[in-house]
């Protein structure tokens, strides 16, 4: 595989920016300086000021993954799908995401405005600061996209043509690996620290577990509810720093293709689930830890309410009040269940998150084996849950380990 | 709409058989006779024979629905999609289908092997014909093609294109207007004769009803599971006339698309369930009434253990045995509830079944209702559903009434 487009550096930004006709009057290039600022797995990302203050960011996708080098080439076309993300992210909620100027096929590059006071939520939560709000502002995002997307209000011949012309092989494959498949079976990609063998030792000799789990992996890859965003964990939501009324962008949506609604949920649960891991480890405030352990609950309430709000505007007419209070529960069931593969394969598999690794000794080893246990009753219990407030009980009877 | 394309006749069937390279090896063109015998709802179908015995089918995309005129335009694509259909069932089970011999996209017609000594499976139902065996040939037909096309067998890659390929919106629309939409609502194509009138209200003031029945369109809608024939009802199975060892083909799969499994299922438990219901008002003989009411569990066993059987085949490694026991637990549910859909829609909708509309008076009415009460618990009870016994024990409480 031979990279056929050229790669941007810090240095070559400028002259690209200025080359680029759409993006002449978002900045000043003459004065543009760029700083290549991507931590992700999978791109190039260049942040880039000009003299005057103006900014913009630059993502260019490599055509590998970034993460492991050119062994494992994957297609820059993901620029398109993240663009195809984008847009129907701005055309539900446009503000919960940065504006994007446009794309380039022949460089596979996005460029949009640069969230240059914002953090990503992650390290935040890692940091122990609190946004208030943002785990609400993720329920109603998704409620958005997903009513927006959907057959609710989307006439059924286009919403075909939009499932068809959306399908993502190369990114999908790589949650399907990675997620579903490698954490429960024998693959390189895999690795704990020695204390947490005999945890993942049990996740993976545990035969209803692992059913289950092919299960939420055959619905993934065959649910078409609504565009995903389709990698929507806390590494993908940037937050605001010391504003008194805090908010958080959406980005990244790259692996966007129409998936099961409770996907995008369930990423933010298992995330959440990292995050309290961590605060536990780390005898956060009492407050802090509140707060984090709630999220699963304060993100799925927001969901359900502006599922609820949007309702009324549904154009597609058998669907009446009850279906939607069965449809919520079957989503619930499914976040959950999809929150738990998401933890599972945070602490198992490849790209792991900071939240746990960067914990050490025994609160590392405490923290990442109580994420595994509440993944998999998250997973084998999600057929009983009613209510967001068990995935909670679930979390605080097995995280109760970590501070004993 | 104009017709752009020439209709055969009779008369030009010959000529056009002739006029087809493709065609020139399979009939004497110069000694053949057609006529039309098309009774579906959507196409002509010519039989034609030449003086030697060989035979030939042609079937004629028209560009309207049959049924209704030319006031409900149709696309005559749908005849690839028919061959996409045709072909699938050929890799994946060729016994059970006609040899295709090739689709002509300028006059969309599908020219096949003639079933001249066959007849349409409702036709022998209808007449108190038994063909013991052909259930469990359907339900093999319906694993084998589920395997064959689905995430079990199929690079996921490919998959998704054929998933994207296969989208049949006009069909599937038909589909989701009649047998989910209509029969719960006030529409002009719904009819029903006055003895069935307070049943009809019943079903359509039930909100728990139409709220499950509004899951199933959706499921119908969104889950990609199988390349299914799409409208698999006995009148889309052809079986034998005077075998010894008695066999069916499947015809008629122009309603192809990615779907959920269960729907090809449940399209031949609601189309049994009339089957059975017109044999309860005839007062069949004994022996033929328990043939015809336990078709739903042959065609179900069938299809579980050809499943089982295909499953050391599998290609996608996380799935395991404890998988496929869940996964059959979930199709048998969406069966019931298919099957319920399926047999409602042909009592009030457009296209309802010989089966029932060929009784008369309390006959009729009385098997008529018995059809929409099993059909409102078939979908209201599926979630309990674990034993394909179960579908058949509801049948038999509500057929029970049409002998009193």
């Amino acid at each position: 595989m031979a990279t056929d487009y050229e790669l941007l550096t810090a240095e070559t930004v400028p002259d690209y920016v200025s080359s680029m006709p759409n993006l002449a009057d978002k900045v000043d290039a003459s004065t543009l300086q760029a700083q290549e600022v991507g931590d992700g797995n999978l791109n190039l990302v260049f942040v880039a000021r000009d003299a005057a203050g103006g900014g913009i960011c630059i993502k260019q996708s490599l055509p590998y993954v970034r993460l492991v080098g050119e062994a494992w080439p994957l297609t820059p076309e993901r620029v398109v799908a993240e663009a195809r993300g984008y847009e129907a992210a701005r055309e539900a909620s446009p503000e919960d995401i940065p504006v994007v100027f446009g794309y380039d096929d022949s460089r596979y590059t996005l460029a949009m405005e640069n969230l240059h006071d914002l953090v990503i939520w992650r390290t935040a939560l890692n940091e122990g600061k609190m946004h208030p709000g943002v785990g609400a502002q993720m329920g109603r995002f998704v409620a958005r996209v997903a009513f927006g997307t959907s057959l609710f209000s989307m006439d059924a011949g286009k919403l075909k043509e939009r499932v068809a012309e959306s399908i993502n092989p190369e990114l999908c494959k790589i949650t399907e690996d990675l997620v579903f498949t490698e954490p429960y079976g024998d693959y390189d990609n895999n690795s704990v620290q020695p204390g947490v063998s005999s945890a993942v030792e049990q996740i993976q000799s545990d035969s209803e577990l692992v059913a289950n789990v092919g299960m939420l992996k055959a619905k993934f890859m065959t649910s078409a509810q609504m565009l995903l965003h389709g990698d929507l964990h806390s590494g993908s939501v940037m937050v605001t720093v010391d504003k008194p009324e805090p908010y958080g962008k959406v980005i990244d949506p790259e692996f966007c293709f129409y998936g099961p609604v409770g996907f995008d949920l369930g990423a933010l649960f298992g995330n959440y689930l990292a995050a309290s891991a961590r605060a536990e480890a780390l005898d956060r405030s009492e407050e802090f830890r509140a707060w984090v352990a709630q999220l699963p609950v304060e993100t799925w309430q927001a969901f359900e309410a502006e599922m609820w709000k949007l309702w009324p505007n549904r154009t597609e007419t058998l669907l009446t009040d009850e279906f939607l209070t069965l449809w919520l529960a079957e989503v619930l069931q499914d976040a959950a269940g999809f929150g738990g593969c998401k933890a599972i394969r945070r602490i198992i598999g490849l790209a792991k998150v900071s939240d746990i690794e960067t914990l050490e000794g025994d609160a590392h080893v405490k923290a990442a084996t109580a994420v595994l246990r509440v993944g998999a009753r998250w997973i084998k219990e999600r057929g009983l849950v009613s209510n967001s407030d068990q995935l909670l009980a679930i979390a605080a009877e097995e995280l109760a380990q970590i501070r004993q």
